[in-house]
């Protein structure tokens, strides 16, 4: 993961906000045209993907994904324009604040702490096991 | 508040996140010189104030506040050159971000839902209260 990363939601009113899983989920339907796989491959229950579809359908006067039950689709879904459109606007705005952040926070990125440094076993002359 | 609204943190490594909380309280430590007095006007406890510091102290090789505990300067807190820092540069890339969304999610935007507009109550003809 590049460092700083920006984890962040969009909000558009109360109870309206589009964040990472929203979106992840939608590019797996897109990929798959199944909403149970995309639960699956994200591991998120079914519940919780059909609740993020809700939840995304309660807050645009379009809907996102479009769903069959069963029948001959065997309950697949898939995006609509809209869908697409919300992805690809997520995702370029993603692109661009995490780009920006490398350069806003590049005065105090130099100053974090590396874990991996400290990390790392200070074995001392006195612990290392002996040879032999 | 204006919308889109994005509200984000920025990771800088594991467990070393600083998001509006953070920020917040750097902010309030900074015109008040106090951190019980900040936490209070944020309305958390002392304790989680304490933990938030510490968490920017892990974080950063530089210290954001210094703490002096009772004596004449009665347990003040200030900002260093470096929590000062950090938040103008949180604070840059807030207003440039926001700036950011509201331009980048113009396609999108159009078509939230509006809860004001369903939340207005309909006043029926044969409901009104009757006059005289």
């Amino acid at each position: 993961m590049q460092l700083p990363a920006v984890r962040f939601r969009v909000d558009f009113g109360r109870d309206r906000a589009v964040g990472p899983g929203k979106v992840a989920l939608l590019e797996h339907i897109g990929t798959g045209g199944s909403l149970s796989q995309a639960a699956r491959e994200l591991g998120m229950s079914y519940r919780r993907a059909w609740q993020l579809l809700e939840s995304l359908n309660s807050s645009f006067r379009e809907p996102a994904v479009l769903t069959a039950k069963g029948g001959r689709g065997g309950g697949g879904a898939r995006l609509t324009p809209f869908g697409r459109l919300l992805i690809r606007v997520y995702r370029e705005f993603d692109a661009e604040i995490q780009k920006r952040a490398a350069r806003s926070f590049r005065p105090v990125t130099g100053l974090a702490r590396q874990p991996e440094t400290r990390a790392a076993p200070v074995v001392r002359l006195k612990d290392r096991p002996k040879k032999g």
